[in-house]
């Protein structure tokens, strides 16, 4: 028998040796280990390990009771609030797909959503109930049940459902045998990316990525033991970037926040000793900016922040508060963030500018994510590390989608020559690390030069009076495009079109200076993200009537 | 379509999304990300991860060129030094099987187990030589090319092979195109494991369990980036519980140890600013009872200790020299650690002796293994949570061997009923927390009352006069057995038979006293476990002689 055979007999996979990987151990391990400590909290409600466990259980149990099985799709249309946390166990506890919606879409979406994925259960806060309402009148397809989640930290709102959350799950079994997915390929979660032109698109994730991304998550973060985690981002967006299942593996507390508010977060910083939140540079802003008198109060907080480039305004006033940011970068289809800007020890001793600077980049993969680089999507090769010549930054890995939900032609595009294409613009520092220049869509070319609208971007962040900026390409006769400005100003400052030209003639070439500046506020995503189509049809509309 | 016919459809593994799981994919990424940061330091020698990358890939590029291939096996008599390091990365990017050797063992078992492993090639310190050498002349099989590996750090010894390390690996090519395994499962390393009686099976590992079992030490351990990592524990032992995958991961620093002695650990703890470092309580023993002016000096280490139930002394006083403990437990079918004893935020302000005895529990599944547990081995039952009821410890889950090399009949005993049986006899006490009472060989059964030996032993090293204490059976024509307890005084200290056991009356109940006291020096495995069959021989002809 040589060798190579004695490897590769009798030494199968069995019941001892093999499991599925899946995030959902993770709780039953918290409950196992340390089911009296604190799992959930949500203002008067308080829930441990043990508890969460078997609520989750109950959940599951009283789905199952209901008919749902393997491949079901139960939707969520919630806040960050303990059902939606236990929503994230429960459901794939029998094998169901989990489908959290985007609470500030409109009916015509979410009708959309719901009949696509085929959603047999539906959970919803009433404060979001009128657009559910609405959402299952405009359904072409069989409507969901519908469980209302009533909340009692909130006031108002519609009951439209056949059940209460509590009445339904008190109908499941605390000690309901429920079961890890066959395989760990099975789907666990179904995300709908906020697209801006067409339909959306529905990202199917399995147990395994979302295990493993959970895993990252910590490891990328250093998080420890017990992590007291406070629920900026959306539970809703990319599943609150897998946190629910670190979290539990790491049996943290998960201190949930139904609305983004500069004062809640600051109270709830510190009457719960808050150690980790996550969210879009708008979050931080949101914090730097405002008006508050425990902005001052020390802390030592570690903040996460990804869905667009980091101003190195944020980066900075973010640490003056004593919240110090880990940039990671990705999108729904990479389970959230899939890129880290992981710190070198030596950028330790650089000055604060320097730092932000170095941190705002893209970065490199994950721990557990297999690659992520920028190569030419013609050639598919890698760019050179120049920090100029400019790529698609692409992923490959076990932390990257199933597909989208029946579309295969958008699946097999997506995953075009082996790497998930993500759209967006970036080169490779000499030191390895990619730095975004652009979406595909957002670069301006000008006069055949290319500008990137977040270099324009982060020079409008440095002028004093500027709370929000983006930049957009305007049509333009004679340039072909030129850069134009969206400008929020801070509360009681003042500026006009002269200075922002001034100030931005200043720092950039002349090219790169926008040639028209408009005021007012810029319209965003609810996870925070400008939505540039819609300014540059602001900016066609001005080009075409000459403003 | 259904929504279970859509989530089946459409949305399989492809290049893009899917990777086989495996510990090289951290080598690669701390060469990507932090190439210029130490990888691996001995003596005057020093190596940044971009090094060790390209060093790892000499070594499977010349061991290709030699014609070795997937299912090959590569043998390694090495110390901790720099090749050993390589070897658990350049043999497994071809596809071959590492084969670390327990270096104190002698000839005729090193013999065996080239023959039985088809070792096609072996990797050779000087200092172990003359064993190697002698165990080629031994072997029944086709004999395997011979590697030395000289360290400059050492000096004698034997070269016995074809060439030296230095020289094959300048063979390889710096940038060889290795592989991923086709299969997660796929074998990774082959480990022996130390069997009291008949021949030493061997252990398959795959790339799936080392590479889950190597974050599960991060996860354990808070780990974090770049961790200071003594190599106290020997690499040939389990693969180094995983740590050479674990430190590649989080891009830490290996700092290589021929040889634990205690002046030599306090130096490189000192000069390297070591933060972790795990091995058997007998090397926190030797440093607690070292005669070194360096053991006060102020340090904050984290250390990891299994191999045997850590005696309390041995807790409370590596605490005392700035050394915390973490316990964990595992045996090489389990990847060395796959149980923590994960303390609970409550512990901490408890006084040192409680935190101690909570501490030297077993304790809970590792973060990422799925199950450890107490079962009756004729129910498979679980055991009620009482603190009293004895079983054996199984675990299940993906951090458990593929089962013994050509040695089915083995493999389907450690694996009836769907669990990996340990030998280990214990309890679970009311938090859930296992504890062990003793190997089920170790127990001593007096008058047919069940007597934890361990129970016994931490009473004696309780006795200021105690190093090192083992108590097994001896045979007793009265009770069937009694406890016989074997003593190494502590330097300069005395102790005779009626003081211990005056001071065991004071402290157990009068039918757990040893009935018989002996003085020595007591056998121990390389890896400080002591070697209990050979001490019940020695009761065995002490009772027979009417000692």
């Amino acid at each position: 028998m040589s060798a190579q055979n004695a490897y590769t007999t009798g030494l199968d996979r069995n019941p001892a040796n093999f499991v599925p990987l899946s995030p959902l151990s993770f709780l039953e391990r918290a409950a196992l280990v340390h089911p009296h400590l604190t799992s959930v909290v949500h203002e008067t409600r308080r829930f441990t390990w043990g508890e969460t466990y078997a609520r989750c259980r109950r959940l599951a149990s009283a789905l199952s009771l209901r008919g749902l099985g393997k491949g079901d799709t139960v939707a969520a249309m919630l806040p960050n609030i303990p059902a939606m946390y236990e929503a994230h166990f429960g459901v794939p506890m029998i094998g169901a797909v989990l489908n959290t919606l985007n609470t500030r879409l409109d009916a015509e979406a979410i009708a959309f959503m719901l009949d696509h994925g085929e959603a047999k259960v539906i959970l919803v806060d009433p404060e979001l109930a009128a657009t559910v309402e609405k959402a299952l009148t405009l359904m072409k397809g069989k409507k969901p049940y519908v469980v209302d989640v009533a909340d009692p930290a909130f006031t108002g709102g519609k009951v439209i459902g056949s059940v209460d959350y509590e009445d339904f799950i008190a109908t499941g079994d605390p000690a309901f045998a429920w079961s890890l997915p066959a395989d760990e390929w099975d789907a666990l979660a179904l995300n709908y990316t906020s697209g801006t032109t067409g339909n959306p698109k529905g990202v199917v994730y399995h147990h395994r990525g979302a295990y493993l991304n959970a895993v990252s998550n910590a490891l990328a973060w250093s998080l420890g033991a017990h992590p007291v985690y406070l629920w900026t981002l959306p539970m809703f967006h990319c599943n609150g970037w897998c946190y629910p299942w670190t979290i539990a593996a790491m049996a943290g507390v998960n201190v949930c926040l139904r609305k983004v508010e500069a004062a809640k977060i600051f109270e709830l910083i510190g009457s719960h000793g808050v150690t980790h939140m996550c969210g879009a540079p708008i979050v931080y802003n949101t914090l730097v900016n405002a008006n508050d008198p425990r902005k001052s109060e020390p802390r030592a907080v570690m903040g996460m922040v990804a869905g667009a480039s980091p101003p190195m305004a944020v980066i900075a006033g973010a640490e003056n508060i004593g919240i110090r940011l880990t940039h990671v970068y990705g999108l729904t289809e990479v389970y959230g963030p899939a890129g880290v800007c992981s710190p070198q020890p030596e950028w330790a001793g650089r000055p604060l500018e320097e730092r932000a600077r170095l941190t705002r980049r893209q970065g490199v993969p994950y721990h557990l994510q297999q690659a992520m680089t920028v190569l030419d999507p013609e050639t598919m090769q890698e760019v050179p590390h120049d920090g100029e010549t400019m790529g698609e930054i692409m992923f490959r890995g076990n932390i990257v989608m199933r597909g989208y939900l029946k579309n295969p032609k958008a699946t097999e595009e997506a995953f075009a020559g082996g790497w998930f294409h993500t759209g967006d613009l970036a080169v490779i520092d000499p030191d390895g690390y990619v730095l975004i220049r652009d979406r595909s869509k957002d670069i301006i070319i000008s006069g055949g030069e290319n500008i990137s609208s977040i270099e324009v971007e982060d020079v409008l962040y440095k002028h004093p009076a500027v709370l929000v900026a983006a930049v957009v390409a305007r049509p333009d006769p004679k340039w072909g495009e030129t850069p134009c400005a969206f400008i929020e100003l801070k509360d009681g400052a003042s500026a006009d079109e002269a200075d922002i030209i001034a100030f931005c003639k200043q720092h950039l070439a002349n090219f790169k200076v926008p040639k028209s500046v408009v005021f007012g506020p810029i319209p965003k995503t609810s996870t925070g993200k400008i939505q540039k189509f819609q300014l540059r049809e602001q900016a066609d509309s001005k080009a075409a009537i000459g403003g």
